[in-house]
């Protein structure tokens, strides 16, 4: 058994790592912290864990934390982590972090969007935590930043195409799509029900913090610097994401190359679904799922290549993948705990 | 042209009057007040108001404000009317007041549920602004306190049975729902959308406000003093309340006596619809609208009568009501502005 | 490992029924069956079932079904599982019903509200699987019928109460509602999108066939013929369903006697979940559960209990209940698969 | 007073038609037909519109109905306005047709989309009723074709900054999202309730009928044949639309160019409100309002211009428009019965 423990357990990220990793089979959920809801039960503060989890929030205390865990997911707002993460690490403890602190291997990026970086040392060794693509780094990895929702959804259906050289680079565009628990529980008049519910909107059009991370893969993955257009917006739903890519195709290259593309990188993958040709992700079919479904078409009359990929936020956009990335780091099957 | 006013424009009743006194066909709406936004245009507060109003809110000075209106809207929380409804009076502007602070005959209840009442002679002459029941008493008011919403479905159904003997006063139950913008504008965990999307919980079990209000009026319908079991719950919704009202027909009175009271106090009130028999409300049919529609149902095993009944809880459960009020004050068409 | 079938695999309860036994740690689901879909795999009819199950709907044959299963769950429409758990219970298979078509011990009452009855005489030994009170006669029953979501949530908040003398039997009301999936993946105007979204409705009014089948057990429990007022309600979302009850303790009972009848009912039951004092349950907290939550709240004035219960409509309600009783029938643990 | 009629008045489009005018202060709605529900009233049919209609639907009879009406309203699938226009025509009727059946100047692209057109002599001579680009022409048509939704959205963001030459006709893509309620009231998986709901997905991805639309009024605009990537997708709303849409500059012109062109081109017209720097439309700012918002911001590093616009699929993006249209056609303030 893996003892993992969760710091920051009371958002919901942080719950949704509490119900899964409750339930799996593997691991032994020993402890949980809250700075606000300290001395509480979490299933006060979510009744849907009543029966699921008796654990009560701590304080958080590195010393008597890492005692008792193997592994510890970090779910906590930017920023914290990284005054956090080093004394973990200098415990023994492998840490999977949920912000976005370590998933940048360029500090000036981070820092550019961010702010300063205080521990600049571990971002080189930290691995990024998209598991369908750093398979290897990261079950060796030490530190993994779990990567963004919109990252994960763009990353997924964009690298492999890249890389085997079916799309180009230049005049990308993803149209993406949230459901509000991307904006997690904190209170906001975007977030109020009446101001959310029956609506849609565009938003951070100016720049989204994901754009840089998205970016730096892709660039990665393109073997030099792109950039892309990236537009999110939120969708009157709990819980999903979607992106429409807008791509264009190498001359010479078809829609049929990239589906061969992707089934090459994923056919190995169990949380990759290639949607036949002709059928569409929708985010119905991934909802309370660790999977995400990409599918393709292409114009015929401009070598324009629309890849759709769908994922739950919360699941493969953060506390599932976060727990692919320990099941990854700890040996187990990739998939325990997430089916 | 009636010149009206709206002191505290920037709440969802409030933005709700802006919008319908902008385009009611008698009414030049001349100042609108907040203390949060002054000096901001009503339509940067809410885009939907652009083009429909130019209005910017302004500081509420009551020697300023009177000048300009006829008549005056005060939208704003519980216990601050009291304390500027008399310098409106005296002022000569008529007001209708959408908080709970002229809503009761009996000021020992307010102050029981509410706070200790500062202008306890007003609500004296105060008015309930109940349309379909106070007609005569609100056309000479010069304060009408406008009925919450629940109380509006509530008694709309009931009070014409009781006063035409066809109910018990006994036993009476009301499972009644509404949707989230009853919760106003003020963010909580509760309007939260993730909260309350997807979700349906009854609150406030031990004692709502209005059951207090409600009780009031059946109790002078019935002749003596009586009491109710009411439980409201939020529905994953934002526009719409939905009363379900259990009750004991008196001894030989059938549900077509019930009908046939119903009918003879709503024949010539526009906004009351009934259903006709077999039929029920749906909220779906009176969003966006002043309406209040009635259906009901019985069991012939146990004499028991179901009365159903639905509003929009921002236009007739508020601010529609409140025009409907300011109608029947100057002596317009009842449905002025309200078709 | 037990070897289940689903006779009616591709409504909602049907796929709900596969994702569930799908990942059941004890079961091997063999064989899937559906008339509409027969020769396509179930993951072309739900594609969020793609990477879970690889079955192919079949067209049903008793001789060969019989073979592959120990257990046979039936999700089809009423008045069809009469006609073929004969066959099945000839050949040795157990079977769990979702229809209504063995919920009554009364027969004459199932033939007042469905149609003629074709299997009468093992409508005498089929068991009413609400497993939490009739545990014992599950586990050695052959077939058994599993409740309607309706009476899930009413039966398991009244039966302990009735039982244990705390409330009379006369007078009760439950004011409920469901989500639209209860209605399944039939079309239907009422279940059309626009037609059901910020829409909330009571419906069936004058009698719902949930009602006998509540009677009935509610009857056993009391000890004479009892009956309610049941009004059923559609909710504006996919999953849920919440009751409100209306009673009236017994003289010199109170709130708290209920509370402690309720405890001392479930406390060995892993699914159902009593609210502390002054807390209520949601939907919200049941859904994708098993569960069963249940609050109490009391009128001193009156002598009013009100008890609320919610499921999820799919799980506790149908599917996840039915494996409940697969799970009491083989012996295994309760919860297998359901956590 | 202007007698108008309704052709097909049971439909979404046509209800909404039917409540519009039926407050239309220059208006008397004088004949709704329908086939389906003939001699049914309209208020049975939508319980929404008791109090507000009492007309009754009867069978079309281009005799009769001609003889009470100035002007018509076809809200027909596609295929039958192009076999009852010209009739109407003959007999002094001017129509405005919510179909796709006049909208084409090139008979052609809407055969090789549609079907074989029958009345092609009228396709020159009607009007596309886009009010705010084709006002003049408008003014005098005896038959104006009412654009679709989605055209509506497109072509308000690009024709004016295509004519003013401030963006390439190159690359366009138009990412659009559509409330469910413009699949029409027509029963579908698609649209029913527990599909659409939570649900968010692409659809046509591989051509809509629209795309020509689109492309005929933007081609005119831009002085030579033009294509665009469109990809409609279905929002879990029941009305509204939004449509992002990404297009390159022209070298030299600038976001603020952009944002002139739409000012110089809308100043004048009251239902197109372009939103400030910095700001977005929201589905939630014009739903069940003629409004068209739009709002712009671009990418410095690359020249990308983004063009949000949003309208109520129901309002702007059907009825209201097609009231618009006959407003413009009678020589009627343009906003009259639409504010």
């Amino acid at each position: 058994m893996i003892k993992a423990g969760i710091i920051g357990a009371t958002g919901y990220t942080g719950a949704e790592l509490v119900r899964m990793l409750s339930a799996h089979p593997d691991v032994e959920l020993t402890v949980i912290t809250s700075r606000q809801y300290k001395g509480t039960k979490i299933s006060d503060v979510y009744p849907a864990l009543a029966g699921r989890s008796e654990l009560v929030c701590e304080a958080y205390d590195p010393e008597t934390f890492s005692e008792r865990v193997d592994i510890a997911f970090t779910a906590l707002p930017h920023k914290i982590p990284m005054g956090i993460v080093p004394e973990l690490l200098e415990r023994g403890v492998r840490v999977v972090d949920l912000s976005a602190d370590f998933r940048f291997r360029n500090v000036t990026a981070y820092e550019a969007w961010y702010q300063p970086h205080t521990a600049p040392e571990l971002s080189e060794h930290a691995v990024y935590g998209l598991c369908e693509l750093y398979h290897d780094e990261i079950r060796k990895a030490r530190v993994v930043g779990n990567p963004g929702c919109y990252p994960t959804t763009i990353l997924l259906a964009l690298v492999p195409l890249l890389r085997a050289g079916i799309i180009k680079a230049e005049g990308i565009v993803s149209d993406s799509k949230s459901g509000v628990s991307g904006a997690g529980r904190g209170l906001s008049l975007g977030a109020h029900f009446c101001e959310a519910n029956e609506s849609f909107k565009p938003y951070k059009v100016e720049g989204h913090r994901h754009r840089p991370e998205i970016e730096e893969v892709l660039s990665l993955a393109h073997g030099a610097d792109m950039e892309i257009t990236f537009i999110p917006h939120l969708l009157p739903m709990t819980r999903g994401m979607l992106s429409t890519i807008y791509c264009t195709l190498v001359d010479g290259k078809t829609e049929e190359d990239a589906r061969k593309a992707l089934e090459a990188a994923y056919s190995e993958r169990p949380f990759v679904r290639l949607r036949e040709k002709g059928k569409m992700p929708d985010i119905l079919h991934v909802q309370h799922t660790n999977f995400c479904d990409i599918g393709l078409s292409s114009d015929p009359r401009n070598g324009r290549l629309v890849v759709v990929s769908a994922i739950d936020n919360l699941v493969k956009g953060a506390s599932g993948q976060a727990i692919q990335n320990m099941n990854i780091m700890a040996g187990l099957d990739e998939r325990a705990g997430l089916f």
